[in-house]
C-alpha cells in the first residue's frame, strides 16, 4: 500500500501592496494550519520579505527562485516569482508593479499545477485596477484560471459554515442577470456543483437545492415567468442528465433548508442572492472556491485592503479558512491519498 | 401617578381551516405569553371552538359576541366575529366561506382598534385565494389595513433574531421590483423605518444601512446605474430630512454589518435581499411588522399550512414571536405606559 502524503498547497501573495502578505504569512504563523499540508509560497522577497522574513524565521524554509525551483516542498517553501523593485511599488495603493508582481505569482503557481508540483492553488487578493495598470486582460483571477487551465466552464461556489452556494450569474448588475438568466448557464452550473461534491467533499448523491429567482418562486407565475420558462426546465433538464436537484425553490428558505441538511449545496441565480446568505451566516469565514478547473483552487473572499496594508491589522481568518478547505478538498479527492 | 397596564393585543385567529386557530391556542397556552398581554381573540367558536374549547379550559374566559362586547379584556377572552357554518369549511382547504371568516376576524379587530380597545393586532395566517373565492379585493393583511385605517403608505419591516429588515418592494417579480425602484420610495420606506425604531422600538437616532441593488453596490457603475442615479440620491434627501443613513451598502455585507450593530435596520431594495438574510438567520422567530399604520401591526411569518391543518403538529414559535413582538413595541411605545 503506498503511503498516504500531504496535499501540496501553492499559496500566491497577491498584490503585495495589500494585505496578502500579511494574511498568508500570519496564516502560515499557526502550526495548526502548517500541519495540513506543504506550502509553496509563490512570491518575493524583494517586496515580500518585510512580513515573510522578519516575523517567520522558524518556520519559513530559503527562499528559491522560480526557475531554479525543482518543485520540492516540505513545510513552507518561498518560491521566488519575478518581481518589480521595491522602488516601484507602494504599500497601500495600487500599481502597475503592484499587478505586474501579482499576476507573476500566479502564472508562477498555474505553470506549478500543470508540472503536478502542487495539487491546489489558494490564492491571495489582487486589485482589479493594479492588474488593469499593469496592462493585463484579466478582471480577475478565475478568468486568468480558466484561460491557463483551458477550461470551457468555470463557476464560483462559496462555502461558509454550513452553507455551499455555486452561482449562476456574477459580477453583472442585478438586470442584466436577469437578462442573461438562461437554461444552459444553470444545467452548466448544476453540473459544476454536483461534480466538486462528489470529487472534493465526499458527498456521493449530492443534493441540490436550486432557487427561483423571484420572491416565493414566482407564486405559480404571479411573480415573474423565469421559474416557468428557464429555472424549472433547467432542472428537468439536470435531472434527466442524472443529477439530484430540488426546485426551483423559494429564495428566502432555501439556505436555511440547507443548513438543516436538506440540500449539500444551493444553486444561486445570481451574486446576492447566494451571498447574503453566506456571508450574513459565516463572515470572516467563508471561502470562494472555483469550479471547473483541473485543481482545487480556493481564494480568500476579501480584498487588497489597501487602506490598512502594511499597519499589522489584518484579520487572517479568512486566509486560514481558504487554506484549510483547501487542503481538505484535497484529502477527500479521490487519488490524493496515494 | 397612573398605574402601567398590560398591552391589549387584538389576535386574529386566520382562516379557521388553515393552522392558525392552532398557533393561536398553543401560543396562548404558554403562561409567560399570557402573562405579556391581555388577548382580545377575534374568531368563531363554530369552527376554532375544537382547538380553542377542547385544549385550553382554563384560561380562556367566555366567548363574547362581538356586537354585545364592551372593549373589555382581561387575560384571554374570545370575541366572536361573524362566521360561516361549519358545513361550509372543510379543514384543510381554501373555501369562500374560509376566506370570509378570515376577513371578518380582521374587520372586527380594526374596529377594536379604532375605538380603542386594542394597542395592537397580530394576526393568524390568511389564504390569498381564500379571501378571493369570496369576493375579497384584497391580495392580502396590509392592503386591507392600510385602506381601513386610511394610511397612504406602509411597509414591511421583518425583523428576527439580531436583523430589522425593511422592505423598499414586496411582492412582484425582481425585474419589476428593478423597473419600479424609485427615490420617492425609497425616502419613503427609510422615513417609515426611522419611525418606526423611534416610537416603536426606543432607538433615540436610529441609524439605517440602505443596500445598494447591484452587486457590490454597483461597483463604482461597473455593474449597474441604480446605485448612482436612484438610491446614493435618494439617501442624500433622506439625510437632509434629517435621518441618519449610510448607503449604499454592499448587499451582501450589509446584513452582516447590522448583526454586529453598525445599522439599528436595513433597508431593502427587493423581498428577497432582504427575507434571505432575515430567514436564513433567524427562520422559526421572524415577525412580519407593518409599518405605517396607526397601531402596532403584527404578523406570523407563515402560510395557512392547509397540508398539516388540524393534525396538531403546527409549531407555534412565529406565533408566539409576533405576539412577543407586539407587546415589547406595544410597552417601548410612549403612551402605553399610563
Amino acid at each position: 500500500m503506498s503511503h498516504p502524503r500531504r496535499p501540496r498547497i501553492g499559496l500566491t501573495l497577491g498584490d503585495p501592496a495589500g494585505i496578502g502578505p500579511e494574511v498568508a504569512l500570519k496564516a502560515l504563523a499557526d502550526a495548526e494550519v502548517r500541519s495540513l499540508a506543504d506550502f509553496a509560497v509563490f512570491g518575493c522577497p524583494e517586496t515580500a520579505w518585510e512580513e515573510l522574513a522578519g516575523a517567520a524565521p522558524t518556520f519559513l524554509g530559503t527562499a528559491r527562485p522560480l526557475e531554479e525551483w525543482d518543485g520540492r516542498v516540505e513545510g513552507v517553501g518561498l518560491v521566488e516569482a519575478p518581481c518589480p523593485g521595491p522602488a516601484d511599488l507602494v504599500r497601500g495603493r495600487p500599481s502597475a508593479a503592484g499587478g505586474e508582481a501579482s499576476i507573476g505569482f500566479v502564472l508562477a503557481a498555474i505553470e506549478a499545477a500543470k508540472r503536478g508540483h502542487v495539487d491546489a492553488i489558494v490564492t491571495g487578493p489582487i486589485s482589479k485596477e493594479a492588474v488593469r495598470m499593469a496592462g493585463y486582460p484579466w478582471p480577475g483571477h478565475t478568468d486568468l484560471l480558466a484561460e491557463k487551465f483551458g477550461s470551457p466552464r468555470v463557476a464560483m461556489m462559496f462555502a461558509g459554515g454550513p452553507l455551499r452556494v455555486v452561482l449562476v450569474t456574477i459580477h453583472v448588475s442585478l438586470a442584466e442577470a436577469i437578462r442573461t438568466l438562461s437554461a444552459d448557464g444553470i444545467v452548466g452550473a448544476m453540473h459544476l456543483a454536483s461534480d466538486a461534491l462528489r470529487r472534493w467533499f465526499g458527498v456521493e448523491v449530492p443534493r441540490l437545492g436550486v432557487c427561483g429567482l423571484n420572491p416565493h418562486a414566482g407564486e405559480a407565475g404571479q411573480f415573474g415567468f423565469e421559474e416557468r420558462e428557464i429555472i424549472g426546465p433547467a432542472i428537468e433538464r439536470a435531472k434527466a442528465e442524472g443529477i439530484c436537484a430540488f426546485g426551483p425553490v423559494p429564495p428566502d428558505t432555501a439556505f436555511h433548508q440547507a443548513m438543516r441538511g436538506r440540500f449539500d449545496a444551493v444553486v444561486a441565480m445570481y451574486h446576492d442572492q447566494g451571498l447574503i446568505a453566506v456571508k450574513t451566516v459565516a463572515f470572516e469565514e467563508s471561502v470562494n472556491i472555483t469550479l471547473g478547473l483541473p485543481i482545487v483552487r480556493t481564494s480568500v473572499d476579501h480584498g487588497t485592503a489597501y487602506d490598512i496594508a502594511g499597519r499589522g491589522a489584518a484579520d487572517p481568518r479568512s486566509m486560514k479558512a481558504a487554506i484549510r478547505m483547501a487542503a481538505a478538498m484535497c484529502t477527500k479527492e479521490r487519488g490524493t491519498q496515494r
